[in-house]
């Protein structure tokens, strides 16, 4: 693992690391945030998945997340949200290829040697992590924005157990029955729906839920909200009976400045849950 | 003018705007944060300058400051850092010409049409500011960061009486000591140093100091300290008996990972002078 910046931050330290990985074939890069008691002892941690067009640093410079991160005692870690770099393919429009991973394990080509972000932020990310820093694995929550809230939501509930809480700022609900969805998942998964359906929070909540506190929010100026169905998630964590929290805020849009709004308040509440 | 952007941010509304411009004879483009309060009436405003290669959007996406302009009610202004487009001249260098207008009147060719930065943020955009939004004139204070911290120090002591809080994070504080100002001010003002004199933040502590309450953070670890100079202001304060609070923060360097960690200081600093 190299060492790509280290800077002090709110009393800890904010890291960017790159290693590489096997599961993308190629350098990976993140960003973890580690508050000042991990200097003493493992922290609990919170997984921030970052949306389309993004990198490892979007957040971390944006979402202004640290400072309540510190405050709390837990760590944030902000993968990147593809593979990268020579020979990995890409697409000329933002919402394909790189930057655009969709946190699935693509089948099909060109995309099948590297696209395969499922498997990098579930299963290698988390070993190269819990082994290189002091970071509390029976500790974890998850949260993301946008196609990282996606990507949060279909994680959660796919390792029942692994992750205390779940929240997500202004996610892809539904995409099996969105163009931010039904086009990435031909592309990477190829025609055969019944591939889609493990990777649609829609219908992952009408199967199986999670067990364990769950927070969205959504603008509602939000210029993409069509293409989010954030009535979908709605209607299926009702149906559900699915303990939980919905909010449609009032004016905000899809900007950081929406996520940063309420970063306070998804931090504190994933840290009543790891702290708990 | 022009809006170029409003997005709703900790209840209140983070707006860009662009506007022809007398002073620099160019558009000019500038943040403006207004809190909810800014609706029914004038709120006390904060100016942050900011550094090298830095336009109107860095302070704004990543210094988390609305955070505490919301909670404690003042407004938020983020000027860009030079004039910039077509016709305006440019160096290669990071540290003159573009995004490096170092807050002065250029004499010098090729620079004096333009890089007149010091009527732009002292006369021109107040100005502009005070006839178009609810901004309180007579509650104004100003902070900035590197080089806008050298604006903020030398303009709140060149005009007392406007001000009634300064603060800085690693700001230049002697520019006329030091390769972050001798080389723009020689190519800016020209080779007479008399002309320098008014804008070196240590020569008007001597001089002047600062009629009000006045805040200096600084990181031991910062890659820039020696062309800083901190230790030139510092000294020169307690030289005067300045009233005032300098701050070495212990392994903090020059980034926004910084800056961001002492924003909430920052602003209750001047918020407490502002509603005082």
């Amino acid at each position: 693992m190299k060492t790509i910046s280290e800077n002090r931050c709110f009393g800890g330290v904010q890291g960017v690391y790159s290693h590489a990985s096997q599961s993308t074939g190629g350098d990976m890069t993140f960003g973890l945030f580690l508050p000042e008691e991990a200097e003493t002892g493992a922290v609990p941690v919170i997984w921030y998945l970052s949306g389309l067009t993004c990198t490892h640093e979007n957040a971390m410079t944006k979402a202004g997340a640290q400072r309540w991160a510190a405050e709390m005692g837990v760590a944030l870690v902000f993968p990147d949200t593809s593979p990268r770099g020579e020979g990995v393919a890409n697409d000329p429009a933002y919402d394909l290829g790189q930057g655009a991973g969709f946190y699935v394990n693509a089948t099909q080509a060109p995309w099948a040697p590297h696209f395969r972000m499922w498997d990098y932020v579930t299963d290698e990310l988390p070993r190269v992590l819990f082994n290189s820093f002091p970071l509390a694995e029976e500790a974890q929550a998850i949260t993301g924005h946008s196609m990282g809230g996606h990507g949060a939501l279909t994680i959660a509930m796919s390792f029942p157990g692994r992750f205390r809480s779940v929240s997500a700022f202004s996610p892809i609900c539904n995409p099996t029955a969105s163009d931010w969805g039904r086009k990435q998942f031909t592309a990477y998964l190829g025609s055969d729906e019944a591939t889609w359906a493990p990777h649609d929070a829609t219908l992952l909540m009408k199967k199986r839920g999670f067990d364990g506190p769950m927070l969205i929010d959504q603008g509602t100026a939000d210029q993409f909200i069509d293409l989010l169905k954030p009535e979908a998630l709605a209607g299926a964590m009702a149906e559900r009976r699915q303990g939980g929290t919905f909010r449609m805020q009032k004016g905000y849009d899809h900007s950081y400045f929406f996520v940063s709004s309420f970063m306070e308040e998804h931090v504190a509440f994933h840290a009543q849950a790891l702290h708990g």
